[in-house]
């Protein structure tokens, strides 16, 4: 330290207090933070809480925060196996993300953060000195639904091969999840970085909209939407983002070149436009996809018809789902109508539930299949 | 209504309580509701909370809010001036952000909400169907700091004219907020694309990285880092963001195509690249700059000893700050340096604080300004 300053500490003062209203009296607080043993410490200030409880996605039930003199509770975890978690404090009762980790999970349901444990070697959604693609927020226009966000990753070496096209993946969020979740909590362009800089995926367009034309939860009428949501977002994503994309971006437009996933709401979603478009995409795959059992027949209705020709086109429909996921046993009431059909596909099992750990380790599974 | 189906229902709620680790019994929530009349439904669902108030940044102190049977909270303000306001609710005296609003205004000392009350007519900041330009979320290399987070904006038309090249604003956060803020709370991007399609603004592209070396408040001390963390910044600054930027992106690179402006400890740290770089920078604005009297001779150290020179370099030198602002009085006082030492500057004195309202309107006053 050269001269001392209170210069940013006051600003930093002055900025919380104006914005919050009152006077900034609260300490400083660090929020995860991450030990060299995995252990995890986080804290939230709240002085006239009667109980505040830590709900992380690597305990199966919320733990006990205890408080000091000054207001701050806090919780020292045991050491955590390495990955990207999903948590947020029960306070009295009440849900909040973490205020001092600006890791948020992007979600229209609820409000997480999102703490990273990295360990002693980077796993594959780790940030890594390897070349990065660019994430770019866009807007497309629809006519019916207004101005659109989608969220596009180009690899590295888009930009300096201005004559190279590439090969596109259409990446389906969960139901209430937004257009920023597949980056934010899948991190899907890091994954992307890493395979490609290990040679084991080709450079792809990664292509992730708000997967619904309007909120699940809807702002106007407060009540759900669900098939009327799903086929205006089909006429969406036929009419409107394809074209976005194939015009705004150097893409290759034959089936063997378009690959579409998703996960959760966002993974029926992709077993839905992709099955039934096999013409359109030859690779298909569902990260414990949404599904019931009473709607297989509807929303299979062209697959299933055509399903000797679904299968020459598919190159790839692959299904991961956990064994502790809710939409494990209706998966797996799928797959036997897919193999009475005689309908070819990879699945993978795994460990855990419906959680964002599986649906990264899932992305990292199928990318290396693509467009091979 | 074709075939009602509770296919999304089911999963938008076994996705909240899978994540949340406890049953869903929550009512559904909208939040916040703009009404047509430009007043604001907030809701906050807190059956065990005693008080709720909103702090909201349209009004000068907290609302109280009522609870109804289900435990839902709310508050209907009146008639709101139209902008866009960060606002949070205060739960029996802890500050948290709205878990109904994707809206997060990103920043590392608090978190609040973003809610915009778009009125009749369009504001500068209000989407609207003209060119977009693309956001784009980088990484630059750092051999001190590591992989560095960067966001850019490029103007509409910038893919689709590989020959053009284009000046470049640098514009810097306030002090707790992060390389998302500009966007996400400034609405720089889409102030440019409304500017450039008024045919007021020049297409330029925009350059937000993240505005220090180390957060303020440390990950790894807990203690604030202020004159060492700005010197780490300059050096990043002028060594590997503005050289990524330049090779990167199709840049015009003579002084008078690079402009600098930022708020808050940002709008200081423009000034303090800006000013003793005026051959580097020949636009340099201040949004309610950050500043101590103390430090004006520190802080202007090569600016005032070439006065003169840098009047000449400089083809707009702006502060503008809000005349209820904490920084008023000392942004005054700066002034009274710069007639005394005859160095010519534009200043904007508006009514307000020190908000993102008014960075928001200083923002869509400068661009016009630049690289004329």
């Amino acid at each position: 330290m050269k001269t001392p300053s209170i210069y940013f500490l006051l600003l930093a003062m002055l900025h919380v207090s104006v914005l919050l209203g009152q006077p900034n009296a609260r300490p400083v607080i660090v929020s995860p933070e991450v030990h060299a043993d995995n252990s995890v410490t986080f804290r939230f200030y709240g002085p006239m809480a009667k109980e505040v409880k830590l709900s992380a996605q690597f305990e199966k039930s919320p733990l006990a925060m205890t408080k000091d003199d000054k207001g701050v509770w806090s919780i020292t975890t045991s050491p955590v196996k390495p990955d990207m978690y999903p948590y947020a404090f029960n306070v009295d009762g009440i849900s909040v993300a973490d205020p001092n980790n600006t890791a948020i999970f992007p979600n229209e349901g609820f409000q997480n953060s999102v703490v990273e444990i990295t360990g002693s070697s980077p796993l594959i959604h780790t940030l890594q000195n390897v070349p990065h693609g660019t994430v770019s927020y866009r807007y497309y226009p629809s006519a019916e639904l207004g101005t659109r966000p989608v969220v596009i990753y180009t690899p590295p070496g888009y930009e300096s091969n201005p004559k190279a096209s590439y090969p596109v993946l259409y990446l389906l969020h969960g139901t209430t999840d937004t257009e920023e979740t597949w980056t934010k909590v899948g991190r899907a362009h890091i994954i992307l970085d890493n395979l490609i800089a290990q040679g084991k995926a080709k450079p792809m367009i990664i292509v992730m909209p708000y997967g619904r034309a309007y909120p699940v939860i809807s702002k106007s009428s407060g009540s759900l939407r669900n098939w009327d949501n799903l086929q205006e977002f089909k006429k969406d994503f036929f009419g409107n983002l394809m074209p976005f994309v194939e015009k705004n971006y150097r893409t290759l437009t034959d089936k063997n070149n378009r690959a579409i996933a998703g996960f959760s709401g966002g993974g029926g979603t992709s077993l839905y436009f992709g099955l039934n478009n096999t013409d359109t995409f030859a690779y298909v795959c569902g990260f414990a996809p949404g599904m019931l059992k009473n709607e297989f027949d509807r929303n299979n209705e062209v697959f299933f018809k055509n399903a000797a020709q679904a299968n020459k086109n598919l190159k790839l429909f692959w299904i991961g789902v956990g064994k502790e996921d809710g939409l494990y046993a209706v998966n797996q009431e799928y797959m036997q109508v897919l193999d009475q059909k005689k309908i070819k596909y990879e699945s993978l099992f795994t460990d855990g539930g419906h959680t964002w750990m599986n649906v990264k380790h899932y992305l990292s599974v199928i990318v290396p299949k693509l467009f091979n």
